[in-house]
């Protein structure tokens, strides 16, 4: 089958693109039922047995190189997921991550990375945020979006009343506790808040609990907000045994 | 004065350009010596006293829009900042980064931002890699490239021969040691060793030294580059008192 040329991605549409072989494998193994399409151009010699994983599903498979015309704007990418947006809900009983107007896409996408490889698979977002499903943050999560469970919130007020029982942490460079491992609290519903990369947290989201610091030597500004991140989900996971210590432990 | 239309970035260019008021202010606080001069957009609206540093430092100051039309191709910055490139030596008695062949621009200048910030400003990068002059890598580290020392090496060989006397911590999914608190090693003059984004370190690499292994879901193939090497570092940093692990400790 040929299909059609693909239109540019916009926020207000109904379909997305998981683009490149990794993220629309991810895609196809976790998620199925939403996979409209695969795109494969011309060009792809991977070695994913893409087409087989298409069939036992019952997505169509569509070879068509001018489809990809609109989409690959910057990177080559050979293969195209188009998938319906979803919703999800965050499970009550798991910690979360809470990013507060996050604004740049690949941090966002780096950070959902980051959140699978950790087992803290729950994202609140508090919007107006960059857009989750863009296909930037899909690739820049490569394909881990498919992984997590998200939900997208009007206000932190709105979150904080949909899960009033997380103690929250705020990570702001002015936070009291300056995080290590022996201070890193031991707590089994914890929700981590991280803000926007020029604006950081506002006082709302700083108030909501004892703030933590990542320490930072003065000539910089601040860390970059997935790297930061990164750190600070690193520890808590350790700490609260969500990922093991050593081989074979707590597992 | 005019100046005149700045050409498009290359890499065999003898300058470069720090884009946005940040850098360009990093970058006249740190080496005033190598900046030819300093455009500023008639849209520029920021509260930085560029025009004072610039004077002080007998760096001409430019005013002219379209000089900024060939450098500007996505991101709208409307100070930049024209510097000579240079060359620099690692500290013999400081611990190093070592970038063995890294891909990506601003995974490159994200961990130059990291390093800054973690007090370890000494970044071995083994060549074939991305360019450390490219504005895109001078933008993503927020201006941190001038506060580091970095030396490029033709080979991890060379890097080894310059600096023998560095125990090597080669960071890989499949090392030895997963890293955490009480593991971490404690030693003076450690080099973390980090390879490429899509491949990984070569052999060679990973049998200078024992290996490191972040914990990672088997749900990903592997952490983003920055994000691991920010984990490593803060890591080895506390542990090894390069930054303080609670408030007036160590310093």
């Amino acid at each position: 089958m040929k299909g059609k040329i693909l239109k540019a991605y916009k926020r207000d549409h109904v379909h997305s693109y998981a683009s490149g072989a990794y993220a629309t494998m991810e895609l196809l193994k976790n998620n199925p039922g939403i996979v409209e399409a695969v795109y494969i151009h011309s060009k792809y010699t991977g070695k994913e047995d893409i087409g087989k994983l298409c069939r036992d599903n019952d997505v169509p498979v569509l070879y068509n190189d001018r489809a990809f015309e609109r989409i690959n704007q910057k990177e080559n990418s050979y293969v195209l997921g188009v998938f319906c947006k979803y919703t999800c809900r965050l499970l009550p009983d798991r910690p979360h991550i809470v990013l507060v107007n996050p604004g740049d896409m690949g941090n966002l996408g780096t950070i959902i990375r980051t959140m699978a490889g950790m087992n803290i698979p729950d994202l609140a977002v508090i919007e107006p945020a960059a857009d989750i499903f863009h296909p930037k943050t899909v690739r820049a999560s490569m394909g881990s979006l498919f992984h997590i469970r998200f939900q997208c919130f009007q206000s932190f007020e709105a979150y904080r009343e949909a899960f009033p029982g997380h103690a929250c942490y705020p990570f702001t460079p002015d936070g009291e506790t300056l995080l290590n491992w022996d201070n890193c609290p031991r707590i089994r519903l914890f929700s981590l808040l991280f803000g926007n990369e020029s604006t950081g947290l506002p006082d709302c989201c700083k108030l909501a609990g004892p703030g933590i610091r990542i320490w930072q030597s003065p000539l910089v500004d601040s860390l970059n907000l997935a790297v930061a991140a990164g750190i600070g989900m690193y520890i808590f996971a350790c700490k609260n045994e969500l990922i093991p210590l050593c081989d074979g432990y707590p597992f």
